[in-house]
């Protein structure tokens, strides 16, 4: 039986959800050989360890109990008196999990797994690397920092996987790879990222107003709980970054031509959430459907989308044919079309729920599975 | 440098557009640090080795030679006296291999790569997996032979890569693997697995009769040869059993509900090739275009589709609605639908090409890059 260690960093939605897959895959993966045994845990405010990380591990019930805590809000620390474990503080926790780096990094190997929305994972990412571990990523901060803190995080590139950083579980990331390594050249990527944007778009397409949508998506769940966090077009770009960087594009967040769906007038810093909802988001509605009808007149429909091609990359609405992928789509599917030699007048395209926490810790799952091979009998 | 020794088994289109690709990938592969060192190549007559399969290779030279004379439609028994390597009949050849398999398998390790399209590859490729060889496949006929032989080849799951059986290079496997290694369970499958029939029911939907669909797909080198080996369904079959045994199911080709688009009374054996084209063929228009318009009638397209369904699996014309992803199919691009846990109101849907020599032979070539760890340093 293969011995995978990791520690898990954020145990949020995804990475508690993460959790119980790893213990209800327990017979599915010995079946493949393999055992992933969780040697710490971490919040933003703590971390917590099994007491021997060289043989043990934090056992199922223990897990279990973690998932508990978390999904009623609390912190991690409330466990200190739970079984065997130790917990340590967050100023602690980086060294103590350097120190375990250093220790199995190079011996059993390690998985650092990091499902937290933190660019302070970073740093310690950055130095595990080097200390022969491995790196699973749903965060997409670390892998959108500077160009410095991302040739050290990719500097042994069989050692990273990212999946769930794009679209969710959707075999985004490693298709690409594999076209990648086929030298396959890709020279435009063109996608719906964002689960929310796509749903809105449709909508708007059928004629409701930008405002109406947004409310109704808000009180759905389907938008941050501030929708400005979706409509700004941020977290699609840095989507978009890291596809880009993955294509061998050397840019930073801050090349990228990012259409916000707001003006600067009502952005955060100056307007409250309720405030945008109730009065700055109605002013919002001529534009969009403005848009929306001259498209139409041209026989194409508006969707949000990342566009990498040649040197471009941007992230904004755009009018596309009403027969593509990306035009038919409706909801909050995510959807990617991939030009390349092999796929040059029709795209390989890629689509599907592209968010959710059920699907996209099965993403990290799979990253995880797929390092097996790196790790020693 | 990670060394990858490999023998390519078939040099027809599929393995010499791989060995072309082999040749102009060395700087990109160099960069990822890797060397794909060809030690032999086989056709249907010999197999040609490099004299020191330990250390040497055949060079891009001599590749290049190899696909040129293929391309021309002779034998490798041509190379004979070309640069350091042996020349071996088809006889010797499966002591051969397995003779260097004994030598590399468990040393430096050795890729078998299928791209035949022969049964007679299954003997040689069940024995060498047990002597530590990794086996990739472009040819369906090894994994769609026997139980038995199916359980020898992927007795090793993570020594066996098949890609390209299905939908020449789109990420089709590989993304079911993810999936079922993240305990996702897939409960249903459906898709158009063949190019040819997807642009012949594409066009038949618009009104041509099929026969002049058929003969136009023939002249454009959409089909075979003999049509009747697309209009049959065996490769579909082949490819619905591929991802029936990957999903665990226990069936073999026999067990598969086939839907033939011909009569027992045209079939190879009772009627020519031309015969078929001329008188047969036009005795079928009727039938097809009934069923047409009355999948139109429901608001649904003809589609020849394979289902894997719960213990169903089959292949045939299925109606469909106009409004999936399936139905919006133009052309001959492939399309795979898949439902899970993850994957549930709405499928997770890959399409692109399916077919070409290029493709298939990227595909070929991301699955042997995908082995790498499994090589020694």
């Amino acid at each position: 039986m293969k011995n995978i260690p990791l520690i898990l960093m954020g145990c949020g939605g995804v990475g508690r959800h993460l959790l119980q897959h790893i213990v209800s895959c327990r017979l599915l993966h010995a079946k493949l050989g393999v055992h992933l045994r969780v040697v710490g845990v971490s919040d933003s405010k703590s971390l917590v360890l099994t007491s021997d990380v060289i043989k043990a591990e934090l056992n199922d019930n223990f897990l279990s109990e973690v998932c508990r805590v978390k999904s009623d809000g609390s912190s991690l620390s409330k466990l200190n008196d739970l079984g065997d474990c130790k917990v340590f503080s967050n100023s602690e926790s980086r060294t103590k999990i350097l120190d375990i780096a250093s220790v199995l990094g190079k011996s059993t190997g390690l998985a650092l797994v990091d499902c937290s929305a933190s660019s302070e994972t970073t740093g310690v990412l950055t130095q595990v690397v080097d200390l022969g571990c491995c790196v699973v990523l749903a965060n997409k901060k670390p892998l959108t920092s500077t160009l410095e803190d991302y040739d050290k995080l990719v500097s042994y590139p069989r050692r990273i996987r990212h999946e769930s950083t794009v679209g969710a579980g959707l075999p985004v990331i490693s298709s690409l790879n594999r076209i990648i390594s086929s030298g396959d050249p890709i020279h435009r990527i063109i996608g719906s990222l964002s689960g929310t944007l796509g749903y809105v778009m449709s909508e708007v397409e059928d004629g409701k107003p930008l405002s109406q949508v947004v409310k109704t998506a808000k009180s759905l769940g389907y938008t941050e709980p501030d929708p400005r966090d979706d409509l700004g077009g941020m977290d699609v770009a840095r989507k978009a970054l890291i596809l880009a960087r993955l294509l061998g594009r050397r840019i930073s967040l801050d090349s990228i031509k990012i259409e916000s769906l707001y003006p600067k007038e009502m952005e955060p810093g100056v307007m409250s959430v309720q405030d945008f909802m109730e009065n700055g988001l109605v002013k919002l509605d001529n534009n969009i459907q403005e848009r929306v009808k001259k498209a139409s007149l041209n026989g194409n429909v508006l969707r949000y989308v990342c566009v990498i091609d040649g040197s471009r990359c941007e992230v904004g609405l755009q009018e596309l044919p009403k027969n593509s992928a990306l035009g038919r789509l409706r909801g909050s599917d995510n959807v990617l079309e991939i030009y390349s030699r092999c796929y040059n007048e029709q795209p390989l395209v890629i689509q599907g729920a592209g968010a959710g926490n059920d699907t996209t810790a099965a993403g990290v799952l799979a990253d995880i599975l797929d390092l097996q091979d790196l790790f020693p009998l």
